[in-house]
């Protein structure tokens, strides 16, 4: 039996019991739905899954903050759309843009430095920004319940890996510090990097060229690519995951497929079809009829939100 | 105090030698060289470094069994080359292939199927078929001194990864079983994969397209891709594994850098330069001048090759 509370973020109810009876099934031999710890794989989408994205994801305000060096590094790329809207925070161009024009601006502005030295930055940039609404370093603006769900699962000889839309090494740079997570276990949107030899030595050089955009299907070819193995347990909040969510629900035996829905305006905010950045309107439709599919609201199943929360 | 020989098949002297003080360097806190369990990170070839590659690699002869098939299931593409060739074992037309043609023929041949299919073939084919010469089980040709090497770095909280010019999902189908390395720890060579839904049901289809030859530099880049951190130690065997082992010598702190010399042709073979296939030439000039590099010698640094010698 699993000792005491390991979800205390979460308020008694159906959907915190199905997600324990689901792990106790998994993890007990001679159950029905015994998996071995080799077969226990969990895939969790990042912005708004794991932490908050909204006004816009964190990354965003950190593309947004780099492009502000802009007019002393590289005047003639300033004056140029869409640095120039970006740089005179022009909502009605910025709010144009899709996702995918977001990822790959973002990708094609941080090129010709090594992954490490764009983790550093990155590193550094998220140990001093703060969320405009919390006030709070953005890396503490992640979801109390997630983290303990992921602390649960691992515990369970689960391997959890972060399947994200956003920037690979971006949320590599921070996923160890604040879910435990190690690079390795981080799947996302990617440029080219090419290895060459500067001073005789062996480097990674991050490339302009968009490589894979982790978004809807590819994010499962991408799990099929870095795993190889179908999850027993997919979490994500948006349109964007729901094949994930379909991938992981049609696998043979029990099998767990959870979509959170953000209708806490008061504690974080409520928003889903509306969200042009990363909108969730099939999701909410397709997720209930699938085996294992669940709804989590996070007004109702979450006891407490973020964990700087008194 | 490393306990006991962790390294029984490896003959005492500087080689065991400089791999146990250099495991012992990593682990020990307070160490100069002391490295925190996340980042121990050990890649290794497979194909002639972890299992024989002599005659051909052990993947050939798969493809060479399936491409059998061809005369019954597509009469038409049995009499095109480079099947015919194949089928009519004409070695003068085969010994023209490079590696690359090999495995874009192999990937080429196992499509439309998902990558779980495609490992229970493999797994099949594994479980039944024998090397030529020892008359043994193909999953048994491993090097019992990289098994040690592979479990003692585990042991040790090394994380352990495959990174071969192979095809990533035959790798996948046996790494677990053989080395106990999981699917996720295998970086290969792939095609493209294809989400899609058959009879309403998510699955992942291989193309016949190539996505990526895992050969030289692009080994380094998809050690960035998959994992996101510079090893500590490589293992390799031909210059296919130059650029991994350059890159690992070349981080901060004490790196281990190893290509086997495959110079025992009583218990396995001696071949270098003239193996078309995989030709080991410049590694064996460069190896020794790097920081941490090390020429293991088949002949002279093991007690034992095979898990099945008495």
């Amino acid at each position: 039996m699993i000792a005491s509370d390991p979800l205390p973020s979460w308020r008694p109810g159906e959907i915190k019991s199905t997600i324990l009876n689901f792990v106790q099934q998994i993890i007990t031999p001679g159950s029905p739905d015994y998996q071995l710890p080799a077969e226990r794989i969990a895939v969790f989408d990042n912005d708004g899954t794991l932490w908050c994205e909204q006004p816009i994801q964190i990354q965003i305000f950190f593309l947004l903050d780099q492009i502000k060096k802009l007019p002393v590094e590289n005047p003639v790329l300033a004056a140029q759309q869409p640095f120039k809207a970006l740089l005179e925070n022009d909502r009605a161009v910025i709010n144009t843009f899709t996702k995918k024009e977001f990822i790959t601006l973002f990708l094609g502005t941080h090129t010709g430095m090594s992954p490490e030295s764009f983790m550093g930055n990155a590193t550094d940039w998220l140990d001093t920004s703060k969320h405009p609404r919390f006030q709070q370093l953005f890396k503490t603006c992640l979801f109390q319940p997630m983290r303990e769900l992921l602390d649960f699962l691992k515990a369970n000889e689960f391997k959890n890996y972060i399947v994200t839309g956003g920037g690979m090494d971006f949320v590599r740079a921070i996923a160890e510090e604040i879910y435990d997570i190690p690079a390795e276990q981080v799947i996302g949107s990617t440029s080219k990097v090419k290895y060459q030899l500067v001073d005789d030595l062996p480097v990674l050089t991050k490339l302009p060229e968009l490589n894979s955009f982790n978004d809807r299907e590819v994010k499962v070819e991408n799990i099929g690519l870095h795993i190889g193995r179908r999850p027993l347990l997919a979490f994500g909040n948006s349109d964007g995951d729901l094949a994930m969510l379909h991938y992981t629900s049609a696998g043979e035996g029990k099998r767990l497929a959870l979509l959170l829905h953000h209708d806490d305006a008061e504690r974080e905010y409520a928003y889903d079809r509306d969200f042009k950045l990363s909108p969730c309107i099939e999701a909410l439709e397709v997720v209930p009829q699938l085996p294992g599919g669940v709804i989590v609201s996070m007004k109702q199943d979450w006891q407490k939100v973020f964990p700087f929360e008194g």
